[in-house]
């Protein structure tokens, strides 16, 4: 007879918004306690996140079990009125994702749809995906809620300037 | 001086709704000939699609160019009334996507979102996710048209006709 089938563990609840970007790559939104479990099925190396406050002691307790590095970039989460994405906080961001030493790697925000889909859209931008697909794939997270401020940041970012960081000498 | 700028293809265009489903599993709408160089740079090995009609030349011509097995599994596209989705169907291609010596593999419909999001749907039960996250991802897929009934064959499907088939003996 065929072996037992395979255990089925409790449900994995894998935290908003969650999805893999690349291979090594993912994206979601802030993690909770009950996301932990399924997380770990990540073998994550670094946690990388895009919001402003404090981070959670329960959180960076729970990193330092599973021996994962923290890494902040915050960048404010409000809305409109128009205001500006710190260029140089997502370069510095963009240039810990593009060294594979870091990877498995998690990007989140609070949501995973604004921010993240900022950061995640110029990481389209050096994979050279057209900005029509782009846009597709930021609206599809961000919905019903897209924000032109995003798309036009992802739109004029300068990719120069994350290879200026990576490729520099005292790197 | 740093070496020069690595230098920018024209743009790669993804096929619609295109996403990673898992480490060598892919997912998206119909691909197009111009989503074919964003596609080598997948280098598939299989392209599972559940379209019913007859494949077009174009498409299976260039599968064959790159030495891409094709397998179609077929469903009717049609939406309500309740028309029930074939399990035998799906739990084939499931058998299928379970095989690592088929990955990277493509999974695709016409617009991905539909039976693409029903089986993909199949692929979260089998990793054990909760409901409550596979229905979040498929209603990002699938917004605004989300349907019950695909919902409701994710639901009820189950697991133990596919385990039977892959480790089935004559397998």
């Amino acid at each position: 007879p065929p072996p037992a089938l395979p255990n089925v563990e409790e449900d994995l609840i894998p935290p908003e918004n969650f999805a893999i970007v690349a291979p090594g790559v993912y994206r979601s939104g802030f993690p909770m306690r009950k996301n932990f479990p399924f997380m770990e099925t990540l073998r994550l190396k670094t946690i990388l996140t895009l919001v402003l406050e404090e981070y959670p002691e329960a959180n960076l307790k729970w990193c330092q079990d599973q021996d994962i590095q923290f890494m902040q970039f915050g960048i404010p989460g409000n809305k409109e009125p128009f205001d500006n994405i710190p260029e140089e906080v997502i370069c510095a961001a963009l240039v810990q994702i593009l060294d594979k030493r870091n990877h498995p790697l998690l990007i989140h925000c609070n949501k995973g749809k604004h921010r993240t889909g900022c950061l995640v859209g110029c990481i389209r931008r050096i994979q050279s995906w057209s900005l029509t697909s782009i846009f597709d794939e930021y609206r599809r997270f961000s919905n019903p809620k897209s924000r032109a401020v995003d798309q036009q940041f992802i739109d004029l970012f300068q990719l120069s300037k994350v290879w200026e960081q990576v490729l520099s000498t005292e790197g």
